[in-house]
């Protein structure tokens, strides 16, 4: 059964704290990135999200970071595997938007 | 100034409820999308997630819906233009999960 | 049926030109962007790709951009809708390569 | 030097055959996909792109493979890594486009 809650770390370093599920799957976190486009100091960011609660656990979910040393928003979308030792790894992809200065600027703004 | 409270609606004709946002800037609401990619009925479906809260509005967001009626999990992340004449256009991409039975399976597994 | 040679135009205003279709599918041309995250003067770049040869003649295609300006590629892969009207219609996706200095920058490179 | 002349497998066990880069940046090859979303039996498929030519060699490049059992095109874009001990290795994103049958489900097209 794999149980998002607890610390989470990436291929990149990043490190993620996911807090107790609610009954409706609601979550929330901290996120420590350890990469960045941006040009200020990195700081750990909140992480709202939530997952299905399925019986054999092997939920999909998905999460928002709202960065707080810049103004863009990142979401994380995902699926928990139970592996045969008993250890649970999570397949995700992400988004990243930048905020830019209007509509024409738009086709750029997500990586 | 943008503010995401309220309804928006999507040139697919899909509907979202925002709720009003907290002064973390997190919010909750509801989904009603208008395509589907499974088979059972389409349910209105809770979604959850935060924007930046800056001095001009024009907000970086992203948000998690958590589908009702299949095992998967859509997120969104976008930006609020305002307009000329005070309308309001968010502009957003999304990624898709669904669920998949194992790793091997995952390289599919998100549109 | 649906022909890809010819004048095509984006939302954006960028420009494309497609040469004659081989009969394998191949096709070259060459691609006038009206829009670029470079620095350099945008310059006319060649594209190369190909498409299917269905027999409904709404078939997917996929090419290549080669930037002329940058050292940047672009992928685009889509299909052709013939209209009501007789009218032709390309839904296009899109992925946009940036070159990076080094493997722990490669995150941040595609957009 | 990053040449992609020769053969590449990747993570998933696909392979692929790159032929000689003309001096424009074209090639042509093709392509062993290991893994499918088609109901039909996997064939060889033919690619064609273009690469940068810069003289450090970690050029970026992109490619499109036309499936020959499916009505579906992939394009790939990426960039070549020359590592220490003389290895080149490969970073690629794609997207496959699976044909459908008319504009309102085009949403969903794309993966």
């Amino acid at each position: 059964q794999c149980d998002l809650t607890g610390w989470w770390e990436n291929e990149l370093g990043s490190r993620m704290h996911v807090s107790d599920i609610d009954s409706q799957g609601n979550f929330s976190g901290e996120y420590h990135t350890a990469v960045s486009s941006a040009q200020k100091p990195i700081k750990p960011s909140p992480l709202i999200g939530s997952q299905h609660l399925d019986e054999d656990g092997q939920c999909t979910f998905g999460f928002t970071v709202n960065w707080k040393f810049s103004d863009s928003t990142a979401v994380f979308v995902g699926q928990c595997f139970a592996g045969d030792g008993g250890e649970e790894v999570l397949q995700t992809a992400w988004l990243l938007r930048e905020k830019v200065d209007s509509l024409p600027s738009d086709w750029k703004a997500t990586r």
